[in-house]
């Protein structure tokens, strides 16, 4: 997206009047611009458009596009638009808009012809010229028995004689139910590398056709989520959004956050008279902390990423963990005996340097245990393994990580 | 995928043999289990595998799909492999073979047939059949001028008399270069919501085609490596491999932090005086430092998505760097006066509390000014956004953050 029309967008996410702002671009420039635009900007954007210029926009758009549109838009200004649409365009969005955006349905489009698998091939490539010609797209042909999906037929074959049966030359598609989440839809196009997906209904009719550059944009959501779910801002937010919904999108996490630091903070509180007695203790802990949480989102990473990929789950998930512990001990040895001959030597505490080495390799030991086991745990009990891990996580190697340093640190330097 | 498959992809991964366990497997299986193994078990299990093994396993495979496999053998494995396939196989993988994986042609298949714009239709169905008889999948016809790429004709038109001419049924069909890296290629889809993308040469001439859907896969791992790069973690880490390739995966990122935790660390020393007198601003060390890093990882996880989706650059970065600062402002009084009450009335020091309530609105300013701008930097010059960014951010937030805590505490408290 080029400067000017960033510019164009966050004036549009900013202003009071968007619409006037948004009929200021081409026609060209709003198609691009708007579905770039946060989920949220496109409702407000919507809601501040009359029919008439609402109509003016979605009628050039494809009609699962128009559907999308009108979907942020109330009941009555919709069915104004829709009325003063053509009527192909018409019947075809009100169908579309019975079905919820994040469904199979949802993704659907309708270039699709249906045949009866008795037909002859001559009356194939007639709808096909029709749907052609209304549409200006060639249609997916799916074949039929009664009302039973049973293939697709591949558009080369409409190059056969009628005297060829078309059941010879059917091709196997893919189903989907019309209310399947769209995640589970991209498990199929992952599983069958074809280029298209049937979408069906309860009663195994054909309501539409899915092509696997219909989902790039699911993916591509899920994968901005990831860093989402795990900094605890809300799916909506952009970096369009004003001050106010930033604050509300993110405070409960902090707050929650807030609640774990204190854990934290009460565990080093036990250890007041031994930081009073030793001060330079309060200098290292930073650096135990940050260690500790650094390497446990390490492993809750990789953890994360293998449940995705299918690689692992609880079950089968014991020697991931160990894996994690012993590469854990070692980073911990590695990291820990830097820390452990700087303290000796700039601090000339020897002691103090074993203390801290010893911490590093438990304290990294904790967090590949929690940080493997932890998303695995979530993951089972049907959590998202990226969203509240890290919570979890964080707290165990803060609070046991503390307990280690500074209990040693009682034990070794001051008792 | 099933748990039965899971433990037989750890084993593999594990396994000093890992032929052995994966010729156990149905061919069924096999397929469906090495597409999803992590890179460089699939690099170790090829290396593994006879000449004879590997010509059972790729001779059912796709062309591209094998391509993919033979890429981990060494040359002259195969070239063994190669010489004993079908001709026809072998040629389209020798040629598939010259590609880089992570480019367009990469991602290309060879399903297509090419037909000079005058020639007679008739021609191009003779084609598409004898093209669908030898793979079985129903080509892309491109339409050429000499050498040239005109366009796509639509499978439809092959219903057409031999009296029309091709070029009135000609649609555009995106092209890249041969070289242009995937994420590119991913970018071409989503600005044309076509269905596929030519590949061509240096000079023009077509080389393959890319579907959507051959692109799902790169869109994934890219999904995947969102968390990665933000942790540190190698990109081709699994959770199946052993705890040898974890730690060298991992340790440098580990001693770079380790040198951001020595910065912030020596702050606080130079506060030990401060500390020694006063050690409760040690318990609370935590809680100023979890927070303003929590803040500045959400403040970045927002603008690195806005940068991903084209929504926000360094040039119109300026209003949302204010308005994370606004949000951080608020976000900072909500927590800070939570902290401040606390503080407060368990340690009966309002003074302390003061302290801490106004470090802490400091402190999240500090989050939202930084988390917002390094990416922004970074993105401008030509770096990652996701993966340096949060060295530099946090080093921000901890070492200013430490210095606004206990500098504020030293006047107020000691002083």
């Amino acid at each position: 997206m080029s400067e000017a029309l960033q510019d164009a967008g966050q004036e549009i996410a900013l202003s009071p009047t968007p619409a006037e702002e948004f009929q200021r671009l081409s026609r060209v420039q709003q198609r691009e611009l708007f579905f770039r635009l946060p989920e949220t900007v496109q409702e407000d954007l919507v809601a501040d458009m009359d029919a008439e210029g609402l109509r003016a926009f979605v009628r050039r758009l494809d009609p699962d596009e128009a559907t999308d549109v009108l979907g942020f838009a109330d009941r009555e200004t919709r069915e104004v638009v829709l009325r003063r649409l053509d009527e192909d365009r018409r019947e075809k969005i009100e169908f579309l808009l019975e079905f919820s955006p994040e469904s199979a349905a949802g993704h659907m489009h309708l270039d699709y012809v249906t045949v009866g698998s008795q037909r002859p091939i001559s009356e194939v490539a007639r709808r096909v010229r029709r749907h052609e010609d209304r549409t200006d797209r060639f249609p997916t042909i799916f074949v039929t028995d009664g009302d039973e999906l049973v293939g697709e037929l591949p558009g080369g074959t409409l190059a056969l004689s009628d005297d060829e049966d078309i059941l010879d030359h059917v091709i196997e598609i893919p189903a989907v139910r019309y209310d399947s989440p769209d995640t589970d839809v991209v498990d199929v196009f992952r599983s069958n590398p074809e280029r298209s997906v049937a979408v069906l209904d309860d009663d195994g009719s054909i309501l539409g056709v899915i092509y696997a550059g219909d989902l790039l944009s699911v993916i591509e959501e899920a994968a901005g989520e990831t860093l989402y779910e795990f900094t605890g801002v809300q799916e909506e937010e952009s970096v369009l959004d004003g001050p106010l919904v930033k604050i509300r999108s993110r405070y409960k996490w902090l707050v929650i956050n807030l609640g774990t630091a204190f854990l934290a903070a009460a565990v080093v509180g036990l250890f007041e008279e031994t930081i009073a007695a030793f001060t330079l203790l309060a200098v290292y802990m930073p650096v135990v902390a940050g260690m500790g949480g650094n390497a446990g989102t390490q492993s809750m990473a990789v953890t994360v990423r293998g449940i995705a990929l299918g690689q692992v789950s609880l079950p089968t998930g014991g020697r991931a963990i160990l894996n994690e512990v012993v590469a854990g001990a070692a980073n911990g040895a590695i990291t820990g005996t830097l820390v452990a001959v700087i303290a000796a030597v700039f601090n000339q505490s020897p002691l103090l340097g074993l203390v801290l080495g010893v911490s590093m390799v438990l304290n990294l030991v904790i967090a590949g245990f929690f940080g493997t086991l932890i998303p695995l745990v979530l993951s089972r009990l049907g959590e998202d393994p990226a969203t509240s891990a890290t919570i979890f996580i964080t707290t165990a190697t803060d609070v046991l990580g503390f307990l280690v340093f500074l209990g040693m640190a009682r034990a070794v330097l001051v008792g």
